[in-house]
Order: C-alpha cells, then sequence, then structure tokens
C-alpha cells in the first residue's frame, strides 16, 4: 500500500482533530481529548492497513474495527466521514449528540452503517473484539481451502485506559490469549488521563507485562502524537505474529495540540471551549474554519471508495471460484451470509406427551441443542466452565481450541462477562452465526452489562441459563436466583423463556433460533431438576408466551397461573379443585415479552378482564407479577434470599407445594 | 510460634480431608476436591500463622481469613470445628448443606460466626479480601501511635482458579497491588483442574506474572502436597514484604489422595462414593470411622483456644495503655467498633423550602456527604473513576493512596465490580466503617453480583448512584438507565431510593447511614439535572418510603405518584387538575421497601384501596409500578431504550412533560 506523504498524513490526522473538536463544541457534550490523541494511530491504521468497503459497509470480508473507548465516538464518525461512508456526512457530524442523528454520544451499530458493535459501557468493545475475531477464525477454518481463500479479515479494536481497567477486558484478552487468535490487534491509547485525572491515582499496573502474560505479543510505540511511521511499522510487526494477538501499546498525549487543556483530564469529558480552540487552531496551524475540511484531505482519503471497491470485486472473483470448486461448502457459506436458517430446520425439535419420561428443562435443552447441531451448522457455543451442569456440549462437534477453529464447543472458563460479550461479538459479525453462552441464571448478574448490550445493539445471542431457582438445592442463596427473572424480563428487547417442560423447551429453542436470524436476543431459563411433561404443552403455544394449559368450561372461577417448574403444582391443584367443582384455567406464561407482543384479544381470552380471582406461582420473587395477578390477585413467590439444602426441601419450605398453592387458591376464592 | 511436629501435622491435615470426604458423602453434595488439596496450605496458615479467638470469633483484631473458593467450605468448616470455634461442631459438619445447618453450601458469614463474608459467587472473596486489608489499612493510619499499636491484623485469602478467570479478582488485585497493602496474602491454590476439566481448555495464562505486572509480591510453592515447610516459609516471606500485597502459587493436586478421582475435574462438584472414600483412606493410611477425629489431633489443634485467649488479652491490654495515653482517639476508636453513630449526627443533614435553589440531587448528594463527613468519620468510599461526575469528594480528606491510608477519598478506577466487593469487604470488617462506592446508575450493571452480597451478606454498604434516568442526556441509551430500577428493586434486603429534591435527599442519607450501622446496603439514584425542593417533601416521608407531598380535602379523584426528578411533574399537573377541581394527592415515593415495611393502615391511608385511579410518573421502565397502579391505573413510563439528546429534549419526547401527565391523567378520569 502507497503511504501518502507526511504533510497531507499530518493534514488528514488535523482534520480528524478539528472534527471532532468542533462537533463536540456545537454539541457542548463530549469527549474530545481521545479524538485528539488518538487521530494518529486511527488514520494510519484506516489509511494504510483497513479493509473495508464504504460503499457497502456491510461487505463481508472487511476488516472489523472497534473503538472499544466508546466515548471517543466523533473519532469514529470523523474517520468515516473521511474515508467515503454516506452513512456519515458533514450534516451528520453537525448533529453530534442531537435527536434522531446518526451521531450518537457513544458508537451504536444499529444507529450508524459502519459502526461494528455498541460500545461506551467500557471494556466491551475489546471484549467483542474477541468475538469477532473468533467468528473470523471459525469460519475461515470452516470454510477456506487450500487453493481458496473466501474468509479472511483483522479484527482491530482502539482501547484506552478505561478499557483495561474493566474487568471484562481482562478476562476477554487472558482468553484470546489462550486461543492465539492471531488476527485480533489492540491498539492501546496509552493516554495516562481518566475522569479522575492522571491514571497515577488509581492505574498504575504494568499493562504490557499483563498481556504478555496472557500469552499476547505486546509492542510498544512511544510516540505516538508525531511517529507516523511508528504506528505503521508497529501494525505490521503485529500482523507478522500469526499465532497470538496483538496489543500495541501506543503511547499518546490526551488532547494533542490544545495548549492549555491537554494532558489534563479536563479535555476528558468537556467541550474545549471557544477560545481553547482558537489557541488549539494555531497551535496546529489549523487556518480551516468550522467543519471546514481542506480538497486535499479529501482527494486523499476518499480513495478509500475506489480502494474499498476494488477490494470487494476481487474478494467476489474469489467467491465465484470458490463456488465452482466448491459448490456444497458455498452454498453453506452463502446461507450463513443471507441470514437464513435451513428448510425444515424446526422439525428437528421434538415433541412429548403427558406419558414421556420427565426431566430437567436443562436436559430438554441438551436434546435440543443436539438435535439442531447437525442441521443449523451456525450454531456455536459453550458454557463459562458448567458445561456438564449446563448440558451444553454439542456432541457432533470437538472443542474450539488453537488448532481447531472450525470446532463449535467453546469453553469460556469462569468468565461470564466476556463470555456475553464474545457471543455477542460473535453475533454482530453478521455472518450467519448464532453463538449461545451458558451459565447459572444467578450468574447473569456477572454478565449483565453484556445481556443488555446484547439487547440493545441487535445481537442474536441465546443465553442458556440453568439451575433457575431455588431448587438449585445445596449450593445455597448465593448460588439461587430470586429476583433474577424479574431483573431480566425488565430488560428490553430481551425475550425470557421459562419453559414448563419438554415441549415448551423445544417451542423456546424454535424462538431463540428465529429471534437471532431476527438480531434479537433470547435468555432461556432452565431448571436443574426433573419436571414432568404436560398434556397442554405445546410449541405453538410457547411461542405465544402464555397459553392454557388446562382449561374449563365457561368463565373460570380462577386462573392459575405459572411459569417453568411450577406450572406443574398449578396443574395438580387444579385437578384437585375442579375435582370439587372449582372452575379452573391454568394458564402457563413462558414468556412475558411473547405474550405482551400478542393481540388485545388473544390476551384478553387468555387473561378475561372478568376473572380477578388469579394467583400465579413461581419459585422467584413477586416482583412484577402484579400486572397479571392483578388488584385482587395473589402470589406464590419469595421474596427473600433462598437457602442450602437439598432442592426438593427448598420448594416444598418455601410454599411450592400442591397443599400451599391450593390454599392460596382457597383463600382468594373465599 | 512452635511447629507441630511433621506426624501430627499430616495427622491434622488428613483429618480435614476426611471431615471433608465424610460431609459431602453424606450430604450426597459438595467439592470434596479443594479441601483435600489445599488442606496443607490451609492447615500450616491457621496452625502457625493465623492470630484469632475461637471462642471470640469477632474479636477485632483478628486475622481475616476469606476462602475466595467457596465451594470448598466443608475446609472452612474443618478448621473451625478443629480450631474450637463453638460455631460449628461435629454435629454441624453432619449437617452439611442440610435445611437450617450453620454449615451452608458455600461459606456465609451470616450463618456461621468465623466466617468473615459470603463466597462462592467466584472473585467476589479475593474482592473483599482487598477491602478488608484497606479497612485495616485505614485505621492502622489513622489510630495507631508511633508507641501504641491497636489495628494489627494480616488478611489471608484461598483462592482458586476459577476466582483467577473472573475478571472481579483482576480489577481488585491490580487496584490492591497499587495501593500496595502489604498485609495482604493470597494463596493460589493452582491445581490446574475447573469444572469443564483441565485448565489446559480455557486458562494458561502465566497467572504468577500477571500479579507481578499488578506490582504484588510473588512466591511459588511447588509441592503444595506435602511441603509444609515451603508452605510455611513463603508465608513467612509474604510477611517480610510490607509494601506489596502477596500471592504465593502453591501447587497442588485437586483431591489429594484419592487414588482415582485425584487430579481429575470428577472430584471437583461431586462426592467421591463409598468406594473411593475407602480407597482414599487406605492409600493416606486414615484408619479412623466416619467423622472420627483422634484425640491427637484435637489436642492438638485446640490449642489455639489458649493462644486465641492469650492473644485477645494481650491487644485488650494495649487498648487500656491506648486510652490512657489516647483518650480523644480511644473513645473515637471505641464508638467505631461499637457500632454506634456519634450523637446527634443527623442533625448536620441540610433542610430545604420550596424557595431554595433547584439543584441536582447529586449534587444535595455531594453536601449531605460533606456534612456528614466532618461528624460520621467512619465515612469512607469513592467512585470509579467518577467522581466530579458523582460529586462523592469528601472535601475534609485527601485521597486514601500508597502511604496516606489515614485519608478517606478512595480512587477505585474504572472497576465498578471491584469496588462493589472492596466496599462489601470494609463493611463486614466489622468495624463501624461506614463504606460507600459511586458510579452512574446503568453501571450497576457491571456491579450487580457484589450489590447483590451486599444484601444477602448483611454489608451496610451505601451505592451512591448517579445520573439515573434518560436526563442523563447526550451519552446515549448505553449510559442511560431504563430496566435498572426495577432490576435493583426486586433485590431482597436492598433499599433503594430514589429521592425527589434536597429534603428527601437528606432523608435517604439518613436513612442510608443508619441502615449500614443495621447491616444493610442501601442504594441511592440521583439526578444528573437539576429539580426543584418541594413544598411538601420531608425527611420523615422519605423515611416511610411514600407520603403525600400534595393533597386535596377528602377522598382523592386522583392519586399521581412518582419518585426523583419526576415528582415535581406531578405537582405541577397536580395544580392544574386542582384548579379545574379535580382532587388530585400527589404521593411521593422514594422507596418501595421502605413503603412496603410500613404498617398497613399507613399504607392505606397514603394509598386508599378505594382509589383505583392511579397513575405513576416515573422515568423508567413500567416493570413493577403495576402493583402501585392497580389493574385500572396507567403509568408514564419508558419501555424502550433511551437515546443520545439533550437531556431535557429526551424528557420531552419519552413524554416526560406536565402535558403528557395531563392528558394520561384526565384519560383515567373519563
Amino acid at each position: 500500500m502507497v503511504v501518502a506523504s507526511p504533510s497531507i498524513q499530518e493534514l488528514c490526522i488535523n482534520a480528524i482533530r478539528f472534527l471532532a473538536i468542533d462537533a463536540i463544541e456545537k454539541a457542548k457534550s463530549g469527549h474530545p481529548g481521545l479524538p485528539m490523541g488518538a487521530a494518529p494511530m486511527a488514520f494510519v491504521l484506516w489509511d494504510q492497513f483497513m479493509k473495508f468497503n464504504p460503499k457497502n459497509p456491510k461487505w463481508f470480508n472487511r476488516d472489523r474495527f472497534v473503538l472499544s473507548a466508546g466515548h471517543g465516538s466523533m473519532l469514529q464518525y470523523a474517520l468515516l466521514y473521511l474515508m467515503g461512508y454516506d452513512s456519515v456526512t458533514i450534516e451528520d457530524i453537525k448533529q453530534f449528540r442531537q435527536w434522531g442523528s446518526k451521531t450518537p454520544g457513544h458508537p451504536e451499530n444499529f444507529d450508524t452503517k459502519g459502526v461494528e458493535v455498541t460500545t461506551g459501557p467500557l471494556g466491551q468493545g475489546i471484549a467483542n473484539g474477541v468475538g469477532l475475531a473468533l467468528a473470523e477464525a471459525h469460519l475461515a477454518a470452516k470454510f477456506n481451502k487450500p487453493d481458496a481463500t473466501i474468509v479472511d479479515h483483522y479484527t482491530y479494536v482502539i482501547l484506552g485506559d478505561g478499557c483495561n481497567m474493566e474487568g471484562v477486558s481482562g478476562e476477554a484478552a487472558s482468553i484470546a490469549g489462550h486461543w492465539g487468535l492471531g488476527k485480533l490487534i489492540a491498539l492501546y491509547d496509552d493516554n495516562h488521563i481518566s475522569i479522575d485525572g492522571s491514571t497515577d491515582v488509581a492505574f498504575t499496573e504494568d499493562v504490557s507485562k499483563r498481556f504478555e502474560s496472557y500469552g499476547w505479543h505486546v509492542l510498544h510505540v512511544e510516540n505516538g502524537n508525531t511517529d507516523l511511521a511508528g504506528i505503521a511499522q508497529a501494525i505490521e510487526a503485529a500482523k507478522a505474529v500469526t499465532d497470538k494477538p496483538s496489543m500495541i501499546k501506543v503511547t499518546t498525549t490526551i488532547g494533542y495540540g490544545s495548549p492549555n487543556k491537554g494532558n489534563t483530564a479536563g479535555i476528558h469529558g468537556a467541550a474545549l471551549g471557544g477560545e481553547e480552540i482558537k489557541l488549539t487552531r494555531e497551535n496546529l496551524g489549523w487556518n480551516y474554519g468550522e467543519f471546514e475540511v481542506p480538497q486535499d484531505v479529501l482527494d486523499h482519503t476518499f480513495k478509500a471508495i475506489d480502494r474499498g471497491l476494488n477490494l470487494e470485486t476481487d474478494w467476489n472473483k474469489a467467491v465465484e471460484a470458490y463456488k465452482a470448486k466448491y459448490p456444497t461448502e458455498a452454498a453453506e457459506f452463502e446461507r450463513f451470509l443471507s441470514g437464513n436458517l435451513p428448510e425444515g430446520w424446526a422439525d428437528v425439535l421434538p415433541t412429548y406427551t403427558a406419558e414421556d419420561k420427565a426431566l430437567p428443562t436443562r436436559k430438554h435443552s441438551e436434546i435440543c441443542l443436539n438435535k439442531l447441531a447437525p442441521v443449523v451448522s451456525e450454531l456455536i457455543g459453550g458454557s463459562a466452565d458448567l458445561t456438564h451442569s449446563n448440558l451444553t456440549e454439542l456432541k457432533v462437534s470437538g472443542d474450539f481450541q488453537k488448532g481447531a477453529y472450525q470446532n463449535r464447543n467453546v469453553h469460556f472458563g469462569v468468565r461470564e462477562h466476556a463470555m456475553g460479550a464474545i457471543c455477542n461479538g460473535m453475533a454482530l459479525h453478521a455472518s450467519g452465526l448464532i453463538p449461545y453462552g451458558a451459565t447459572f441464571l444467578i450468574f447473569t448478574d456477572y454478565m449483565r452489562a453484556a445481556i443488555r448490550l446484547s439487547a440493545l445493539s441487535e445481537a442474536g445471542s441465546i443465553w442458556v441459563m440453568t439451575h433457575d431457582s431455588i431448587g438449585q438445592g445445596e449450593d445455597g442463596p448465593t448460588h439461587q436466583p430470586i429476583e433474577t427473572l424479574a431483573s431480566l424480563r425488565a430488560i428490553p428487547n430481551l425475550t425470557v423463556l421459562r419453559p414448563a417442560d419438554g415441549n415448551e423447551t423445544s417451542g423456546a429453542y424454535k424462538v431463540a433460533i428465529e429471534n437471532s436470524k431476527a438480531h434479537r436476543p433470547t435468555l432461556l431459563a432452565l431448571t436443574r431438576q426433573n419436571v414432568p411433561n404436560l398434556a397442554g404443552s405445546s410449541l405453538e403455544g410457547t411461542a405465544k408466551g402464555a397459553y392454557a394449559v388446562i382449561d374449563c368450561e365457561g368463565t373460570p372461577d380462577l386462573i392459575l397461573m405459572g411459569t417453568g417448574s411450577e406450572v406443574s403444582l398449578c396443574v395438580d391443584a387444579a385437578a384437585k379443585l375442579a375435582s370439587e367443582g372449582t372452575k379452573v384455567r391454568v394458564v402457563s406464561m413462558p414468556s412475558w415479552e411473547l405474550f405482551e407482543a400478542q393481540s388485545a384479544e388473544y390476551k384478553e381470552s387468555v387473561l378475561p378482564k372478568a376473572v380477578t380471582k388469579r394467583l400465579s406461582v413461581e419459585a422467584a420473587a413477586s416482583f412484577g407479577w402484579h400486572k397479571y395477578v392483578g388488584t385482587e390477585g395473589d402470589t406464590v413467590s419469595i421474596d427473600r434470599f433462598g437457602a442450602s439444602a437439598p432442592g426438593g426441601v427448598l420448594l416444598e419450605k418455601f410454599g411450592f407445594s400442591v397443599d400451599n398453592v391450593l390454599a392460596k387458591a382457597k383463600a382468594l376464592l373465599g
């Protein structure tokens, strides 16, 4: 690649800086320091190394770029604009951080084409980057042939001190080093300033040594402000090491160019202000007006447009050649990229009758995963060191490991948070992969930020969460979810499903797989303990979120509603009540979100307003249930922490028995 | 200290192993591998190094011991029993993991005296340990005199591979290295096995090098199975380095002694089984029956009882001498330990009238913290790198740093999760400290496991969370809580307060400080933006959780209820409605938990059942509000993610305007 002359390089870098400065000043909000300091590394990367097509931001074989230090979003918007993307115009830049703009406060993949993942919550981006690199490694191992390469790109991440302080980045870096993801290259903007001031107040560790301890290839550019050749050489060197991820520490000055605010925390999270901007213009010799970009800059940077077109054209030829030689693989590859599922995929999901053996829903989940795995070959994932408790192994495949990237069983280690962010990265690789991550339901607390981001950033991750109540048993209250279901149901755009039996677990997987392709995450809450198969359960009912599994003639006197392992309690209690002449409906309610998405008519048909005697039964907090049981209803629930004892004992002690359900029901009936 | 003969040492270690093996076999549940492998290091530590008084487990100046690898709880129960604690008898050990026992699945400080913190969720214990060591360092710097030492103990932690994979442990270790907490000594049970099998599948980093990168003093005992002298020498060496925390990697064999299951994942989380126990007894030459402990062992280990008595007696003398010389400091020290607050402390909390200037509640929080700081000298804490956004600096103090441990402003860095666990450690040091930790409300997602553990383990931490709604503004949806309040309200034993103005913020701090002394955590949700002071607000009302800030004559036609920044919207809407002849009550509802704790009469008086037209107004998810608005009520809420724009614009766009409240209210009134 031809390197531009030093003068044009400097001009481009200053253009980035002043676009950021002017946009942040106009918005009176934003983080100017990072774009000013990291502009050289970012420019060198995009200008000399990055493979992308601005006119087709979603071109599959592009390099992925993640600004993990998402508060420097204006760096990315300036790059997108200068490199010829249509998604960010100069008008968009002028609308930085305004209502309805494509240039929000932090990079959001769902708002701005060319942004790969949503960053801002620190450390997520680097962990997403591990997922993007994992996806590339997996697809390359799966599809590339000795004589034909169709999957081949790098994942570049810029991260800051804040990212490096967050535990999730450490988790992700450790597992990336273990996997030896050689095409992951992280540039660490080592500027020694975070919001509280010098990193000396809280962050004096040796970051390079730490990354070495993870097995990374570590480099250092001492002068990231002006040593552009040094930055380029370091990236070259990083690319040359193919069996380890690379971390390039680039020492920079935050707010480089600002005479009075550079190298201070004052420039971290606040606009420079008019006078300082004037001084910065003088200091950097920038004689252009607000939002003005010299034509020389655009003439240079817009070359990326032709470059991108040629890159994609060459790749298309390679894909055509591949198709000719390897039609079967090519068909699968094209299906992956299309986002379509294989014809008839859902037919493999098992159905059950009430005569079938009682099993834990985690076991039903294992059956579903293993029925799906041979058919839905884009299913890839694993557990945070609980594989044989979560029952998430795909028996058709081996372990994803260094030298065996074609495999689909991913061992994340005891790293729930990184697991979440890595799955999100895989989903947002947009290559059709359906990632799943598993742990105990309670440990969603460790990865909640990643679960939330899956919902916000439209990542079709599937969260397989087992041991979903006090039925967990002996491990005790630290391992028993109480408020966890409520806390997850409250997250917008996340579908939570707690299936009651085999049919509902199959139904839950049908929803989860379809959701994934529609860029929506799904969380499954599954039992440790056996549950009977219900006579009235169905995949179709599950997809509606709530439905009657037992019904009566006419208007019910009472509705019992439950989820998961407690539905069978409702069924047993209903049988007893019916035998005593009470008209009872039992509503299984595996997913509140799916139920809320139904028509008003359907909702009224399941839970008629006229029936006010309603009892919910769920081995979890009552929080949220009042929406369904109403003012006159009641709940069988747990509003305290659990305890350590065998699961059956706990369920009994906490009131999850037919007798207690009957007692509460009769109290309601009066 | 006299070291026991090798034979008696081995006997004691095997006694620990077989107590664990037999208890786990009886319960058919538990993790035998860790107690068997870590027994030597634990025994050497407790027998030769640990300072404690079994007959007074809460003796202040004891060394703190944390089993961060909490799944090995039987190791700790065996130690407590053998060392003469009354809290764990042989009968308790036989009740391992049973309903109501003092020997639950994971160590729980609230169940078992001698257990300092609650562990099990991995990585929490080592981070708690940093908090315990911080507390010791602070109190030592504050109270000790050149000629009088009354605070002087070590914090020992045993952690495993799982702990070391979790990000929270990395965060905590990094900041502990920064602080140079020399009296923190971690023993890393390096057994190369986690639940998924060999750590080779997911954990191949160089842990020692990583801890060196954090600035720790690192040692290695290569044969932790039998080299007892090596373990002792390493602990000695660790104690000798006073300016750095020490990490001793102790390489062990998981399930040491089991001929067929040792060194396998099979022994990690499941009982050995009868035949293998028999073989293990043979292999280790253990000729004793189930739960049988040879008298020789007890004769040796019970010496800890006299030793402990003498240690406490000596310390009591030192305290008496200190009292004589330094009566003022001694009085403060005694007050700290008593758990009492200073007389009249709450009088410093400011009150406001409606004429007082509108301020953000985070600013009111800053005022409260700074009014309290000089009086409540046990208040210590800080922010995860958002000090000047959270406004949590105590101006009366400097920064807690190496060489300045007497200071109370703690910079946690961008490490929310470790911040949470460190605060919990400080609270559970049980020396009267009131720790607080601050970040943006949304980032409770990063530290949720620690917040939950504060509630479960009765740690009186105060969580100061600012930027509590879309009013956050330009940072956009990644930084704006929507479901966050609901997710926190659902946690048992956690008091969440979202004050509406100055008076309510003072009221919230009154609750939070009192809660802390009663071993209950409190979470404050505070605005970024200005809120007016309300005419009807009060500290007393706040303490009741909900109360009328505006009322009407007779039974209201309508109740408007809100929290925080939205109460003033309700007040303005009510004024308009009242002017039109509607009888309106406005209920400010800063804390659902406090309201639920009131009498039925009080609750009925605030929200009479007869008034069914109820509208809640809160810039957050509607989730949970139906309990209060009932079947016929409505909510002004946000059930989608936020957006990037100025906060005022967002509040208006999302319907938080008087006009929209009026429109919804009128729709209800019909």
